[in-house]
């Protein structure tokens, strides 16, 4: 038999937000009081990122309160592959960006070693690449509520080079790290390729179309470092060096789906995190339908939850399979919403221990090869799931996570969970590129019974 | 550069099945001359199934010339689980599944031993259950051609059954070959679990709904042979023996999309092949995208092609998950259509070494964790294939397929391929319980340059 949520006469969760605003009782309800919701603005700069890693440590860059609204810039951490079409011209992008032999305006680049005395390549090098605007403290949130982020607007950033006025530019790196790098046919083998795409920065065309590709020469960085591949974010390419080919993808229009690869809270298992795995905190799903019009709900892990954003994408396949999106500078307007763990019971969030997006059609779970890779692996967890990871095993968490969803948020049996998934859950693969790698399950709403 | 395909001057599928009708020289299009494409229909009875595997030496029940139209019968080799509602009262269905201690309508059920001092469960034990009409015999199909099957309806088959008149059932098995089995929570496990659905026979209701559902317990088959878990096709359940629970999924609707779990060829490699794994030669792809407005693609491999059509579904999940769909006879009406080796070139079936899936919208390429299990695995390969399957496998091929495809048929380089799958084509999970376990990749028509 299945329970029905209404046979309950518990809470939705649209019931419990709108409590929220009527109380004034204790806990951050009564915090929160009559104030009405606020609108914020967070541009991108040298001094609201942190690059390539998340952390509870960094100071909040936004303080706000559950309900408010916050528009956010956020950066593509690909733009120095044209600066000319993605930094110049753009303070914000130029402030990040900021590196000569004297000066590097955001030092540390991922969660590694930031000793010169250990690190090669550049200070956090080799784990984590994103730019990532925040974090942003929610107050009232706490370990084991649940975020929710609403995602009400996304808008291309226009390049700040006049001599590319109205237009968008990104960067798709078929990189090393991708799916492909060691099965190629064409010589020469290996290779990584960057191919430059475009779009209208004012969204009227709905497709992106490429621009230039070129092959990867070693780079050579403000301090002098050669980057023989693509091995740490973020250093310029200088164009005299590489061969650019305009006759790629002639004809072919990509649908644009704006969205940002990473979304996600400070963990609590370790202090530095590497941008790169997704885990339960959200973080880098790459999942292209965390768009405009979704809704994503996370695990709060640490106080004030340390939401950051980043890793922006016009459009990206399921899969990415060459290891990036066409990477593309955002700005994204969300509404944040903490919901208590008290008040979790009897809706969709109840026990919510994954990254778990609504659309106004579907529900749409988040499976990785490890569900908490920090805590799995233990101590070098950070080392160690680049090479642990695999569908099969994001398959089988996303089954589990599925089948969570509906026999605690919907009642249902575990063998009623199970003929449903056969029959009506389509599972499909998010990525295979970011270490931790990913498996989606989708249920659609109008399967679930009416809740009356 | 990409090469386009009006570049080559090159007819496209269209076309070449145009000239097709207008030849009148020589080969299988001399041979159909201006003879007019004509109308068929294949009932499903003892006569015109073979059981659970696919064999270039059946006698074809059908000969047929391209362009020619056949109406099919398919029926569900899950009708025995409710004898009451699938089988009962219909003609086909009762001739298909009698067995009685002194007659068995149709011996062999799978590509295992018809020995009876070898196997143990039933003639062709445990290698195939899909009960599959044809083959169907198209003039002028030859190795390396490739035959076109658009499905141009596809329709439930009523309940025989007065007492049902008007509806149409089908039966889910959350059975052992599942990819939950061992991962159960509930007690007792593990446990495998039917639960029968129906659906308005007349398509008036675009979903169905669960009816009942009992757990498996011991059934002996008319020869007395005990099957303590789901281990021989067609075995009658005893309703007597199980608990029906009429509370299952209560209020649940799960949207119809009714579709051929197997349509394919005759293999060549070997004589009698197993149902199950999918391959090359299509047969279980269990991708419910294979419905009415689908047109699929398949390598011919023997003379004739020799096509076959079961496992009929009204509704599967990507992924399977639990080892079956809804399985519910059909009827389904195909047109089709032999493509000659020779006039591939330009086409999207040149070099055609997969089953290609196309709708009014997409292409889709099927991969599976061997391109070519009865070739790549040798000997035993129809024994080991069981063992050896997983997604990343599936994952890989699908990567090659979409490349070979964007590649050979739409003229791109492979950088052009890569970053075109990376930002714009999705990977889905076919299903993880065929043997041959599956990955699809999708890309979208309009991504591609108009043919003009």
């Amino acid at each position: 038999m299945m329970l029905r949520r209404w046979q309950y006469g518990l809470l939705s969760v649209g019931m419990v937000a709108l409590l929220g605003i009527l109380s004034a009782s204790g806990g951050w309800l009564g915090r929160v009081g009559a104030q009405e919701s606020q609108t914020h603005y967070l541009p991108a700069n040298a001094d609201t990122v942190h690059w390539g890693y998340f952390s509870q440590a960094i100071a909040p860059k936004l303080t706000v309160n559950s309900g408010d609204t916050i528009t956010v810039e956020t950066l593509t951490h690909h733009a120095n592959d044209d600066a000319a079409r993605m930094v110049a011209g753009d303070a914000g992008a130029e402030s990040v960006y900021a590196w000569t032999a004297d000066f590097k305006a955001v030092d540390r680049r991922g969660a590694g070693s930031i000793d010169p005395a250990v690190y090669t390549k550049g200070a956090g090098e080799g784990a984590g690449v994103h730019i990532l605007t925040g974090p942003i403290y929610i107050n009232g949130a706490e370990p084991g509520d649940v975020l929710e982020v609403q995602i009400l607007d996304v808008k291309p950033r226009p390049s700040g080079n006049p001599d590319y006025s109205g237009r968008t530019f990104g960067s798709n790196a078929a990189a090393w790290w991708g799916f492909h790098y060691n099965d190629l046919i064409e010589e020469p083998k290996p290779r990584e390729v960057i191919t430059i795409y475009e779009l209208d920065a004012t969204e009227s065309e709905d497709y992106a179309t490429a621009l230039y590709s070129y092959r990867w020469v070693p780079q050579s960085d403000p301090y002098g470092v050669v980057h023989e591949v693509i091995d740490y974010p973020g250093v310029p390419v200088d164009h005299s060096t590489v061969d650019e080919n305009f006759e790629v993808l002639e004809g072919v229009q990509i649908p644009v789906r704006p969205h940002f690869g990473v979304i996600g809270l400070a963990p609590a298992e370790t202090d530095i995190v590497d941008s790169i795995p997704p885990s339960y905190f959200g973080g880098n799903i790459d999942n292209w339908r965390i768009g405009e019009g979704a809704t994503m709900y996370y695990p709060v892990a640490v106080e004030g939850a340390l939401l950051s954003l980043g890793d922006p994408h016009a459009a990206q396949g399921d899969s990415e399979l060459a290891g990036t999106a066409i990477e593309t500078s955002l700005t994204g307007t969300i509404k944040v919403t903490v919901h208590k763990q008290s008040e979790l019971s009897g809706t969709v969030l109840e026990d919510l221990y994954y990254p778990l997006l609504e659309t106004d059609d579907e529900y749409v779970v988040h499976g990785f090869s490890y569900a908490n890779y920090l805590e799995e692996l233990g101590e070098s967890a950070q080392q160690d799931i680049y090479g642990q990871s695999s569908v099969d095993k994001a398959m089988r968490d996303a089954f589990r996570k599925m089948r969570h969803f509906l026999m605690t948020t919907q009642g249902m049996s575990e063998d009623e969970a199970i003929t449903l998934m056969s029959v009506a859950a389509d599972f499909g693969i998010t990525q295979v590129v970011d270490g931790n790698w990913g498996v989606h399950g989708i249920l659609k709403k109008s399967i679930l019974p009416p809740n009356v």
